[in-house]
């Protein structure tokens, strides 16, 4: 199945600020996957396959593991059969439909 | 605090597809609220204050549930003492790391 | 409609450890609720009807939000037309259907 | 890191009743694992070493594919350096803490 996800992950234990530092270790990962993806202000969103997704989300989290404490990490997944441009196209399906 | 939330809604007594149609209402509802926000592929972020944002996430439920009888709902919160246009210094913050 | 949520809620400038002082904080304004609910190791989920569930959380929030300068929150909904006794009748019927 | 997830994973294309058929076959998984998890009643708890409670993700994932069109999932980890019994150990610690 085509699979979206929408991936947050940031230690616990450097306090409140200076997180986008970690966040975007993930997103150079993310970046070298070739997978595509979209950077979202509480979250990135990550369009491929299963084992695709899953290994980019492992990756990240072997990266933030390397200096951090805790580490937490919120996963969505949205798994459809033969959806193609997924992200794209569920942009467009919402906005195609507003008053 | 400011707040900024990811908001996905949407019923599960409507079958795989078509969710769409429902997504838009809700975001017909985030933009009648004047609230700066932002439709991304697995969820909708919203920015300004609790109260606010809260005002709205209890408006797009009472919206979807008038012709569900299950609905599903994921909220994620990240508030923040002091910060301003959050969305955009968030996505500025970690795009000017990237390597 | 009947709702049940996981709640999930913590402070981003405290550190990693010591968060459970925070989340007791929550449970016990969870509980004054006199609402249905149960802690579990990665939330802790109530049932009631909307106003009232979503009513717990903006205590919570507000009560978190009085020394911390970052706040974290995850939110699960599951609303169900005419359901009763969701929570346990959730778990019965999962487990009625384990092999 | 010694790893708590939250998992919920069910169809979105079989309608809004009899979603506990589908919650059962992934926690027949999860139980075959031998990892320490909780039922709760909106996720399952699962402890572990990140790749075991992954390869547990990866196997509920795959099993509910077989049939479904449209599958979601939300998943919260909870990755913490030396911890041990952290299941029981944050129930424990919270309820310790209450008023």
């Amino acid at each position: 199945m085509a699979v979206i996800i929408d991936l947050s992950i940031f230690p616990l234990d450097k306090g409140g600020s200076g997180l986008s530092a970690f966040v975007s270790r993930a997103l150079n990962i993310i970046k070298e996957s070739g997978l595509k993806h979209r950077l979202c202000p509480m979250g990135t969103s990550i369009e491929g396959e299963w084992d695709e997704v899953m290994g980019v989300v492992d990756a990240c989290y072997r990266e933030l593991e390397k200096d951090s404490d805790r580490l937490y990490m919120t996963i969505k997944v949205d798994a459809r059969k033969g959806r193609r441009d997924g992200m794209d196209q569920k942009l467009h399906s919402v906005e195609s439909k507003l008053a």
